[in-house]
């Protein structure tokens, strides 16, 4: 165990830009937010570019980054969506994202997302999950409504294959033949077992309870697989065993658990933890000085800020956002003398452009004996006159490994 | 000659954190620093990563990289060490870092640093110097305590072998027979030498007349040399050769004297520059204004804030502080007008952590025509609003020869 530890809380998208309905203040500016002007008070602050500035980047990549990887480990949106929703992702694994969609007896496809499928596609995926072809193992795994992610194990696999998604904007197409990308054997072998899959799969889901169930009511049936964007799974050393520190990540969203899992931390989840603004925010502050106490860092994230700045509620990020400055405030409450406790967040998310954008976000870093600067509220325009100046997303984690004294001495 | 020209005072380890006994404040904020301010007021200032935030680094590469290399440019602890004890190393030598150690005539090391043999080293390293083994010559030169370094010159050799040093935290196991750690005929070759040499080192040690007066007051006798850390000399090109300017380093302490030799730059050096809070800063001040009329660079070190950081001594660094604060006076009494003067330090040893950390330090200069900033104190908070900005080692370093016009233009 370290002698100084950190927790981390991560305000989803909280970056954001002057909104008019705020008279012009950003959703950090206007938001009542005591908590967190307290420890710009006493702490440290700056602005982070998560790569680079004017980079947007996504949920998996800020994490990934927050976590202690580099840009250039990002596996791939498939394995990091296959870890998301739990399954075990090997170094060699090709991973696939999928829909669960309708296709009609000469393979047009009807409707890409099964009629918007909601319910027991955990039944789906299992009935064609655990095929064995041509040595390979195939895995398949329910996501999000009409989503999945199929997973290949074995030798001689290749990610350079096309996808059998059509992806029309208006169905009424046949799916595609999953074709090899390049003259590789591997790539060739491996397209070809896809599309046997396709294949199987189509025949076990034309006939399965779910479905016949489904067309009964008169809903679209699951019968078909559309794959796209195979990636292949790296070989990454895990943050933990790298530094040899004890982590946890406290989340209630699947993306971010993932990346987590794959740095080598542990999940903590509950289904009390939303991924919206109904999160419970007492029990991720009360698990996360229960964590800190057996970990040398701790992860907690909210992920409201962001979705409320995808739909354009500039009020309603607000109070996303004073709903995090009372976690961060009972954490701080139950804080030990010898935690650092930082604030960060994956990428901004302005209202106005509903979407990542490649703003700076700000920083902060609060605890024992911390330089301290002038700065006395944490929002994009006060951080930004910050004693950390500006600085990318790598170099902020180290900054945070360096206060726990992990980060290895160069030369004598 | 330049029409400009740069005074760098450097003080070691000199950046902090806030300290409890202190009111909270870090050494530099503490200490009455007229003159730091004054240059504060008048010049531009900034803070400094020597490679990147978090990241600590050693006094030898913190040095290397004030004096103008890159990081990687680094050629080994063992290297740097002989370049201190002012041994010559030439690009291709391996160099070894040595105890003088007690075995007894089973080959079982009875004490890894011989009694702490602290007298008389000159001796026993000269006795076994200057041997020529299968053509390739070996220096033997006694450093601090129960130091030394050894040096093998000649074709065909590799830094690729083992260590005859068991390091066992408790002796009383044998040294160790010294292996090629690949199957190269170079690493084969270089430890056969290494072998030879330690036997026959043995045989002239165990009859010298300092171990025979050692054994007769009944004290471990240095009659072996345990060798670890093998090091190859890189090929480095002197920064004063590659910038064609001549620069001095006026310096108390062998290890940053090293590093200026391999810069290129003069070793000035006396008695009374102790590398502690009693060194001379009056000699040091006279010293840097005579060197700087036949130089276009030179560097003025100071150890004793270093000293006082490793021991927690929080006062005590202020008192270093102060007296940095006085040569630095004296300097500027006696500064031309072509001359810059800055300040860096080459880390942050804070007293509380009582080891190096990778918080930046505070930078500044000072000189002809320079753009002032509106920060009037030379600390580490107020320099964080320094018109530098947050910039490497290596970019500061580059500002300083951009000053000197001595920065090749890019493009026309």
């Amino acid at each position: 165990m370290l002698k100084r530890k950190v927790i981390l809380a991560i305000a989803d998208g909280v970056g954001d830009r002057p909104h008019p309905l705020l008279n012009h203040e950003t959703p950090l500016e206007y938001a009542q937010t005591p908590n967190l002007d307290y420890l710009a008070t006493r702490g440290i602050t700056g602005m982070m570019n998560l790569i680079s500035p004017g980079i947007p980047v996504g949920t998996d990549m800020g994490h990934l980054i927050l976590f202690g990887y580099q840009p250039h480990h990002y596996p791939g949106r498939g394995p990091i969506e296959a870890l998301g929703i739990g399954m075990t992702i090997k170094p060699g694994d090709v991973v696939l994202r999928c829909n669960f969609a309708t296709v009609d007896e000469k393979g047009i496809v009807i409707d890409r997302r099964a009629g918007r499928i909601r319910r027991q596609t955990n039944l789906i995926a299992e009935a064609v999950s655990g095929m064995v072809i041509d040595g390979v193992e195939v895995y398949v795994k329910e996501a999000t409504e009409h989503r999945a992610v199929l997973v290949l194990r074995g030798e001689g696999l290749s990610e350079k294959i096309s996808d059998s998604d059509p992806k029309a904007p208006n169905d009424g197409v046949p799916y595609l033949e999953v074709e090899p990308l390049d003259a590789s054997e591997e790539s060739i072998r491996t397209a070809s077992i896809v599309n046997r899959f396709l294949i199987q799969a189509h025949e076990i889901l034309m006939h399965h309870p779910v479905n016949q169930e489904r067309m009964e009511q008169g809903k679209l049936p699951a019968n078909f697989i559309l794959t796209r964007g195979a990636g292949r799974m790296a070989e990454l050393e895990p943050i933990a065993e790298q530094f040899q520190i004890r982590g946890s990540c406290i989340a209630g969203e699947s993306t971010v658990l993932g990346v987590a899992q794959l740095a080598g931390f542990k999940m903590i989840t509950d289904s009390r933890m939303t991924g919206n603004i109904d999160t419970d925010i007492h029990l991720k502050a009360k698990l996360a000085i229960e964590q800190i106490a057996e970990n040398d860092i701790v992860y907690v994230h909210m992920k409201a800020p962001d979705v409320k700045g995808h739909d354009n509620l500039p009020f309603e990020k607000a109070k996303a956002i004073e709903l995090f400055d009372q976690m961060v405030g009972n954490i701080l409450q139950m804080l030990q003398d010898d935690t650092y406790l930082a604030l960060a967040a994956d990428h901004s998310t302005p209202c106005e452009i509903g979407e990542h954008t490649g703003d700076p976000v700000p920083i902060l870093i609060y605890g024992p004996s911390i330089r301290r600067d002038r700065v006395m509220a944490y929002n994009e325009l006060d951080c930004a006159y910050g004693g950390l100046g500006h600085m990318s997303g790598t170099d902020f984690v180290r900054t945070l490994h360096g206060l726990m004294g992990i980060v290895k001495k160069q030369g004598n």
